[in-house]
């Protein structure tokens, strides 16, 4: 049912007037995190344009910022339009990936709760024009979100131009998820009231001049999450361990018998661990505290075990998204979606005591992990929320398959090709062959740990060769390592594509 | 003047007898943080009954851990007396620090808001004895600290036993000057209420059962903080560097003009920066909020500038500490001993909107910064706040200068031979060559910057020859690495001596 009121009216356009009506040169902050609720009709008709206007010689540019990953019709338009110069602070899609990769797109890497901050003290080059999907805006300026919030509040307040993408494909009861609220930025703040996930202290809009929107575009494209797949047994087996662990920390006293809330990362092994705790009798009364829900969640509400989650964005399937419709009211009691810089803040998180869960790309022998940088120069997606939650949570753990690429990578190496976490802030490290605990125990015993419990047994033996040669050549023997064959596990996969 | 009561009579010991109550396999929690307020009388005591009862073939092991570093009386002679096994969250004892790095004492570096929780909840061996300094005790256990707070709480807390090294060193009226706070590590906490430096949220003493109280030890052995040295050129070019970025921040609006506070670390170049403020007319009104207060403060005050201070440890030289007890009274306006949990809190970091700090140890292009690992493999102190801090922070400054070992060391590399502080979260990097803002710079931009900026000419062409050969070889060129060579110069080091 498309929303409509005469303000609305006033504003229409085509998806092509807008296109028309954006700068050639432009820094353009859009909604949109995980992709959901990122504008979809826009961007599309911007790269047509673009792309019969440089034809004629014209030039863009184009400095891309979202809340994190967006869709095709977003990253990936904007992307092949070859006028993507900027991107931030988070990325997945395929197309873009490989022009960071072969350096034609600058991106930078940021902790998701940086960057309000960033664009609030002009950092970053300073927004031109905000593009958000919207599910209604009023005649006074108030703006309510779709399935994410991530940046927008603060992309809508700092754009000189405002353009809408009103999509009916959600119903109107989706206004009242969002909480919105936002922190000062040039001067101190006061205590941020959130003890629990379901405390709310802002608005369900975010408020802006209305002089200042210039096109409103209707919309009836949906998300583009993908289906969601069944977890493999890989995911199961770090799922299992994972779970026996806290049912540990929780016999000895470590975690309080109501659960902390958890955050758990986007993915498929993200989604095997709440999939299990659905249907393990010893989990109940779930909170979440996130930056991601996914289609996961559905099986912790149909276990009855959902407590309260709160979210930076809703990313559903397709099917997901028809479940969540059907229940749209009643499950305002089990959701909020809040502002990255609020679902990542360190202040809540160290607060609350969450069990950070994340997913590593390799992790080495001492506890270091990298989530960014495969062979420590090409981009994967970005650390994302991974260091906010990392550092400041009660428990961190970082989850991956031991093997990668048909075993001929190792996710435990000698020595990270890039560090995004390190031996202090990383607490836990699985894999389907088991889990590390690392808590208090000094830098050889971690390795003894992450060999033997971690590593899978194709590599188990080289890592300790290396271990007992470091141990034996290195210099220092608080953290032994012989630099010559540190990094040689890389080196060999990019020469020969196995580090075997 | 000896402080006295009849529950203090009652408990007086001699050091002797006390080293003879201690078990031979224990795990001692002792006051210090940053040599300050630590246990001087006891510790000797104890590694001389070690010392003796070894030759009768007694064996003995002790598990030590304190706030921070400590002096020579604590780390040195447990050190010295072959019975550390276990040292934890961080030290700087040369000989203490070559068991460590000779792999004879297994040592823990932990980011030091960490260490209450890791003992709350049993992580790490649990408290035998605390041995704290003190000013005064009550019959009803009201124990009144020195001049650290650090981790002293937990570990009287914590301890089956007691033993107080009851000090004359200072005026009684050093009671007062602590702020003792808790948070629950067993449930959901509450936000903790500091919006500003000086806010006082518990009390002034420790309350223990004092029938934990084993004993009493008189003392009247100063803490062993090194006399303040003049800062030299390097470390003035720097703090310069730090002062103009400052001011320009100011100028654009990014930090309040009645100033965030500061946290700065401990050494000449910390203690350089505090000094240039107190010359520079555009400072004043300055606030600190960080872990460790030097003598540098004074020139702070003498300039009529430092408006409040909060630390977790007040670590002056003689000829400071005689200035501290000559305006005991009339500074307790200007200081609050916190413990370090709170002092280090990400909570009260983020909020406060601090500006922090910090030295490296060696950088690389990409702005990944080691604090610890000596060439990789030996320790040096440890990362304490140093993490707590520049993730939490609202700007994390990391200062170094350019050479050492007389040029024979880079602190700008192509490759950290260990991370402690990522390129995400490093925003500031200076050495007396000057200072590269990293902030919303993708990551070759970042290599051009700290190349440019902040390497020693003598190095300049050979870390460009680097960079250029990652750009040209490297497989992914978002942050080009070429393998190969990208920890040959710390090879090199270990090899020739030099990096050159």
């Amino acid at each position: 049912m498309a929303i409509t009121n005469p303000f609305i009216e006033s504003k229409l356009k085509s998806p092509e007037e807008v296109a028309l009506a954006l700068p050639r040169h432009v820094t353009l902050g859009c909604s949109g995190f995980t992709p959901a609720g990122y504008p979809k009709i826009i961007p599309p008709a911007f790269a047509k344009r673009i792309e019969s206007e440089k034809k004629e010689g014209k030039d863009f540019s184009i400095n891309l910022y979202s809340g994190a990953s967006t869709g095709e019709e977003l990253d990936g338009a904007l992307a092949r339009s070859g006028a993507l110069k900027l991107r931030i602070p988070y990325q997945s899609n395929s197309y873009l990936r490989n022009l960071i990769n072969e350096g034609s797109v600058d991106f930078i890497d940021m902790h998701l709760s940086h960057v309000v901050k960033y664009i609030e003290h002009g950092i970053l080059p300073s927004i031109d024009v905000a593009i958000v999907e919207a599910v209604d805006v009023t005649a006074d300026g108030k703006i309510y979100l779709t399935t994410s919030s991530g940046m927008s509040a603060t992309y809508l307040l700092n754009a000189k131009e405002i353009y809408i993408e009103l999509t009916d494909i959600h119903p109107a009861e989706l206004k009242g998820y969002h909480d919105i609220y936002l922190l000062p930025h040039h001067s101190r703040t006061l205590p941020i009231n959130i003890v629990s996930p379901e405390d709310r202290i802002g608005t369900d809009y975010i408020q802006v001049n209305p002089d200042k929107i210039k096109g409103i575009v209707r919309s009836s494209v949906p998300d583009s999450a993908s289906e969601f797949k069944a977890p493999d047994s890989d995911c199961i087996a770090i799922a299992n361990h994972v779970l026996s662990f806290i049912q540990d920390e929780i016999s000895k006293g470590r975690i309080p018998k109501d659960y902390l809330p958890f955050q758990n990362g986007v993915g498929n092994i993200a989604n095997a661990v709440l999939a299990s705790m659905a249907k393990n009798d010893d989990f109940h009364e779930i909170q979440m505290y996130t930056e991601v829900v996914q289609d996961s969640v559905f099986d912790l509400i149909d276990a009855g075990k959902l407590k309260f989650a709160s979210t930076s964005a809703l990313t559903f399937s397709k099917l997901g998204l028809k479940r969540f419709h059907q229940n749209i009211s009643q499950w305002k009691s089990k959701f909020i979606i809040r502002p990255q810089e609020i679902s990542n803040h360190p202040e809540v998180i160290r607060r609350m005591g969450l069990i950070a869960m994340n997913t590593a790309l390799e992790a080495d022998i001492y506890g270091n992990v990298n989530s960014t940088h495969v062979m420590g120069s090409s981009m994967m997606n970005g650390i994302g929320g991974s260091g906010d939650f990392t550092r400041n949570s009660h428990l961190s753990i970082f989850m991956t398959p031991s093997l990668a690429k048909n075993g001929d990578i190792s996710a435990i190496v000698p020595f990270v090709s890039h560090t995004d976490h390190n031996e202090h802030s990383t607490m836990v490290i699985v894999t389907e062959q088991g889990l590390a605990d690392l808590r208090g125990c000094p830098p050889k015993k971690r390795a003894e740990l992450i060999i033997s419990k971690c590593a899978h047994p194709m590599y188990r033996s080289k890592l300790l060769e290396y271990f007992e040669k470091a141990k034996e050549l290195s210099k220092g023997k608080h953290t032994p390592h012989y630099l010559e064959d540190s990094l040689s596990w890389h080196i060999r996969f990019l020469k020969t594509g196995s580090m075997k």
